[in-house]
């Protein structure tokens, strides 16, 4: 239905512009026809599209079309550890050799549309390629860094759907105690944040070897902190609702944090159980995992931050 | 007329709650007094009253009376190299070794007040001095951390009344693009926020030699850019005005910002010259610098992060 009314209007249904002169669209049966001599893939599912996008998509991919993902996230590499969407597509893909490369850093949809000054980092193997995607892509107002760290810029940016979940239960903390009418306040947020920021740097060295690409994912914390389904969940679970009644409030409504939130606890502890880690070292995942895992209403450990 | 106010009504005149019974207020002509038998001195002056502390009062402290500042910034120590408040003391103090500590951190006082969980970290030269403190001061909502990087948590919390400028500045460009009665943005505050981490990291290893306190200047990064008058002298400048005219707007206000930026900016032209820092490392500071010391209309210099 999406493709029929932007045929018919030339705008995506959720914008209030038009999309620019020039675009064509196609339905999935016909994605055959929209590959025939593209200069280049995006790919813009959700989590929930990844194994879709690795089954139905990729396999008509050309080995040398680059794909370029905004799909922020981590998965289980089958081992236990969590490696990159990027990663995860070229295993699947294998013995291809695919061009895949992503998008990080804060860049709202919306925000984009009206032009707003935004910076990304563009993350791939070839250096080549990514400068190449670069020119593609680069406008007055989308301002682009090109990184090949691209394990540490994709952690960057999936840990900060999971952290900023921590930040916006501290805003909701503080409507329960101040007054949900009340202006908003800043002190418990901001201490969220800063423990939020010290638990990426940390688990940036775990996960990519290096924390590099954190200021990347540092500008996304906040934006998602600011906006969008994230806030919203954690506004409700930090006002006292229980998971199940905040997702009920939230219906239909697709929520990133979630499965990272979840893919990061379990990989927590199991790295914790292994005495690959200490878990006191990131004492707001370890609180995230117990209201995601284990049912407990949400809370900040503030005397951990400090211990 | 603030003590005069205080001691006829229990209440500071720009608070909207009482002060707890018990408190007694003196004089600036009766610190003597007010100094006999205390267990702690907090000194709350602004960056233009650390040469007055200096000057008339830390005469009057005994060596072992525990000094507390809340005074956030950095001073030319007097051979072009940047130095904190404590540290400036205790030379001016010399031969005389003062207990002097300092705190950093996010923490709004009106938001204190109303008693919403605040994180900050004292810091000093005697874990058991600060442990003690820790244990003076802290409550259920006021949680402390104890450090004794002394130059870094001041650098930090320092580095961020000139860092906090720069993303309002983002702010107000954006109200001029999207009109300033539009809904608040996130994408460029979110760069630039994302660019002054980097940046502030940089600093720290500069000045303090380890980048350790970077989490608690994130945090206080984070509640400025919300609250207050660095705020609202970024937001103006970033509508166009010329800095002249957004301090006239802001008249009677004490600016920490912008002696902070000036003496950083300083710092930084200076390092430059002498071949210790490639200023390019610094383009959102070399940006700020060109605003307040040469008179050149706020920008963000966009295309510099992504090189």
């Amino acid at each position: 239905e999406i493709i029929d009314e932007c045929r018919s209007t030339d705008r995506h249904p959720k914008f209030t512009k038009d999309f620019p002169s020039g675009i064509e669209y196609y339905q999935i049966e016909e994605v055959t026809n929209a590959l025939a001599g593209a200069d280049l893939l995006i790919c813009g599912v959700s989590s929930f599209g990844v194994d879709w996008f690795a089954g139905k998509i990729l396999p008509l991919v050309p080995e040398n079309l680059p794909v370029l993902s905004v799909t922020k996230g981590l998965i289980d590499g089958g081992d236990g550890n969590l490696i990159s969407y990027p990663e995860y597509w070229q295993r699947h893909s294998a013995p291809r050799k695919l061009c895949l490369n992503a998008i990080g850093g804060p860049c709202t949809s919306y925000e984009l549309v009206a032009r707003d000054p935004s910076v990304v980092t563009f993350c791939g193997d070839d250096t080549g390629v990514l400068q190449r995607l670069k020119e593609m892509m680069e406008t007055a107002y989308y301002h682009i860094s090109i990184s090949t760290d691209v394990m540490g810029v994709e952690s960057a940016v999936a840990l900060k759907n999971a952290y900023a979940l921590g930040v916006t239960v501290a805003v909701g903390l503080n409507e329960k105690y101040n007054g949900i009418d009340s202006k908003e306040h800043y002190n418990s947020q901001a201490a969220v944040f800063g423990q939020a920021t010290l638990e990426m740097q940390k688990m940036l060295r775990l996960l990519a070897g290096s924390d590099g690409a954190l200021y990347v994912g540092i500008g996304d914390l906040y934006v998602t902190t600011f906006s969008g389904r994230t806030r919203r969940l954690g506004v409700l679970l930090g006002r006292g609702l229980t998971l199940p009644e905040a997702l009920k409030e939230l219906e239909g409504i697709t929520l990133e944090s979630n499965v990272i939130i979840e893919r990061l606890a379990v990989a927590l502890r199991s790295m914790s159980k292994r005495g690959t880690v200490d878990i006191r070292d990131f004492p707001l995942m370890a609180a995230l995992g117990e209201v995601f895992l284990d049912g407990r209403e949400a809370y900040i450990p503030w005397e951990d931050f400090v211990e």
